[in-house]
């Protein structure tokens, strides 16, 4: 196989008091490190922040400059704390603006449930000045784009929805692959084996992942790679080499 | 009450290509953020990065630089991409050695075990050099500290254990307390309410924290400060105001 001609990489922003507090358990990482997966974009780094001006603007221009794509999540309400568009705004040196086409939005959707725009929603079609939307078939709320910044919601129902509107939208490079092989045994006992197999396949990159479970210890070996023949053959050295030292490999993992 | 004399700060950095992929969700910023709360220390920032040397160098110096206390989770194993240690020895300009006393701690554990500290498991004794031990009574398998960095497991049960051993010894500020409100009420409609409690209590901050159940709209806001006094008045001030608009304000939150 070709090797690729790029490697197209992310960064995430999380952006909300209430995950450094503890009291919310962040989602978003998860769910969208596993959609850019899909997409063929490397999550490359995620850094969490307060709901705080200045570190915003640090995390947004430290990463949207050596990235490809930068997405955030985290306060685009109509609160008080949800200062993202301004931050963000900020961050590009323009204005946060009401954008003409996302008040319209929330116009129809407030005026259909019997109630209005007041002004405190109208803080939600604030975006910076030259910003488009990024629309959302499931809660109507849109998230905003701005050159390669992806501002999205932090409740992860709505940040699902903006990133369905993106499906496919963003060019990336090949998907990486993954092959999980679990087994029985102490991840030491193997080491020299998985150091030996990432070695033998330059595209192939293994992670180890120790359990503890029915008072047995146990691994994962998640080897990855965006060359399928070069993963199988990776695979096929650890599951043999497991073999060969009297342990038994599962394929997909334990 | 006085006001603190300072807010003591920290900053944490998830290691591990498993989070970046999606393939792992993280558990330890929840867990290390909740126990900071309790020691009256202020998570300020998390960045999760790659099992990537320069990229660990870099959140690590930067991060260390500007917090009180470091954290770091993960990539202490015995395989070939657990590189913490190497890392941070980088980032601290000293070698990576062989710790005696960590040494002594995996020779007891795997004799014990009828079993021996191969080449493999010796890479878990390594420190970076002038480092000391966090001691871990409930799985064995110590963590590190190099001047205010502290350096942990990833498994999260073994991280607990090594918070434990934490537990109490670092010095922090006052903690910071916090009430929940629930109601059900869009959190549009009480923007103003919420600016104007902030505003009238200078040392409470409150989140707005908007959910979907039971087919209805509702939010919890969480008013948190180190003044006992301020955060009741501030609630109740929330409380009152919520009652005033017709909602039902519920203590503890939703």
């Amino acid at each position: 196989m070709a090797p690729r001609t790029r490697i197209f990489t992310a960064a995430l922003v999380v952006i909300g008091d209430e995950i450094l507090s503890g009291r919310t358990h962040d989602k978003n990482i998860a769910q969208v490190a596993a959609w850019l997966q899909v997409q063929g974009i490397r999550l490359r780094e995620v850094r969490v922040v307060a709901d705080d001006t200045p570190a915003i603007v640090e995390a947004v221009n430290t990463l949207r400059a050596r990235n490809d794509y930068l997405f955030t999540t985290g306060g685009i309400g109509p609160t008080h704390d949800d200062i993202t568009v301004d931050a963000i705004s900020e961050a590009f040196g323009v204005p946060a603006v009401v954008h003409p086409e996302a008040r319209a939005i929330l116009e129809e959707y407030y005026t259909s449930r019997d109630s209005e725009l007041t002004e405190a929603r109208l803080r939600m079609a604030r975006t910076p000045e030259g910003a488009s939307l990024i629309p959302n078939r499931y809660t109507g709320a849109p998230g905003i784009r701005i050159d390669n910044v992806f501002i999205m919601a932090g409740v992860p129902s709505i940040t699902a929805g903006m990133l369905d509107a993106l499906t496919g939208t963003l060019e990336g490079g090949d998907p990486v692959l993954s092959a999980t092989i679990g087994c029985w045994v102490g991840e030491s006992e193997v080491a020299d084996l998985l150091r030996d197999a990432e070695k033998a396949f330059e595209s192939c990159q293994i992670g180890s992942y120790p359990f503890w479970a029915e008072g047995r210890t146990g691994a994962n070996f998640v080897i990855r790679s965006v060359d399928p023949a070069d993963l199988t053959a990776c695979a096929t050295m650890v599951s043999e080499g497991l073999t060969a030292l009297g342990k038994e490999p599962v394929s997909d993992g334990i």
